[in-house]
């Protein structure tokens, strides 16, 4: 249950678990000290990230850090395997769909959908691209709670509803639309150009 | 300026401008009541969105739709065009690259680059994809200060750090990596997996 961390803490979690598993196997034990230095963090920042998990550093040592990598893997995991199902596959439902980031946090991608026969068949990946009109069988079928948008803004909401009907209980959307969805099913909305925005404004 | 304008707000802005340039020529004039209740919003939070643009709503009647228009637009290319570029031209790259959504906020992506001579040439839209290896010179002729990085985690600083010797004042990171930039160099991440673990754990 990550209810309690904050976004930019739980982003860190896959970069400690990198770096662990990128130590040599003799260093079995590893500080807070040693991590921020080598990830450019402060100490105390990264002894309060970890301290989300169930790890436990010990005076002058630190942490075992097979412990810690153990530890890590299981708060991200926490809730279980999830299964994601993606609507949409264009560019940006292409790159998810074969993206294998979401690993790390016990989500797995299992299909996408989109309303285009061509696009119907597998990702290179070899995940299945199905019919949209097929969506509420998988959906129930596949058991995903989860999904992504990845359609125009002006089929969103319409994708949204039909989530909905799905059983689908929380839902991350890279169209820049306000989606109305009942109570019980969050929303995320992803938006790269406003994100890109923000930036540009910080630009002297 | 967007400076003290959150997110979520700048986000709603291209949501009422594709509305309001949606409405038929007939009507000369929409109040934020009007504007709301067709996007499900509220009508305080439109009035307050809109009240960071330059348009001045009349009592009763609402705000002139022409005039609403090109403040929402004004606001939004503030700062004019700005050029950024794209670090890494592979699915997200691509997905990004082409992509339209970003002209509401005066952004144009004028090219991507990448390390792999195979994906060296030009996107489906076409722009052009160059080999990294000429990013300095072609940065600075292209006079881009806003660049998206969409390479590997491991390869993400390497990048970061050429982009700041080429002048580059705001970086967009798709990479789940924690990059280190001088002060002035503005970093932003967005990191999709961590967004949808965020929302699984939502999930009873």
């Amino acid at each position: 249950m990550y209810k309690e961390i904050p976004l930019i803490s739980l982003q860190r979690m896959p970069v400690y678990l990198n770096y662990l598993k990128s130590m040599p196997a003799s260093e079995k034990f590893v500080s807070s000290g040693h991590i921020a230095e080598a990830l450019g963090l402060g100490e105390v920042l990264v002894r309060k990230d970890l301290a989300y998990t169930a790890a436990v550093g010990r005076p002058r040592v630190g942490y075992v850090t097979e412990e810690l990598i153990s530890a890590i893997e299981e708060f991200l995991c926490f809730n279980g395997k999830r299964h994601a199902v993606i609507v949409g596959y264009g560019a940006v439902g292409k790159a998810i769909l074969d993206y294998g980031g979401f690993g790390y946090y016990g989500i797995e991608i299992v299909a996408a959908f989109d309303s285009d026969a061509d696009k119907l068949g597998q990702s290179p990946s070899g995940k299945p691209v199905y019919d949209v009109a097929d969506a509420e069988a998988q959906i129930a079928r596949l058991n995903a709670k989860l999904a992504i948008i990845c359609v125009p803004a002006q089929a969103a909401q319409g994708v949204a509803d039909m989530l909905v009907r799905c059983g689908v209980k929380a839902i991350l959307s890279f169209a820049p639309a306000t989606l109305k969805t009942p109570e019980g099913v969050e929303v995320r909305q992803i938006d790269v150009a406003a994100n890109l925005a923000i930036l540009s404004s910080s630009i002297k």
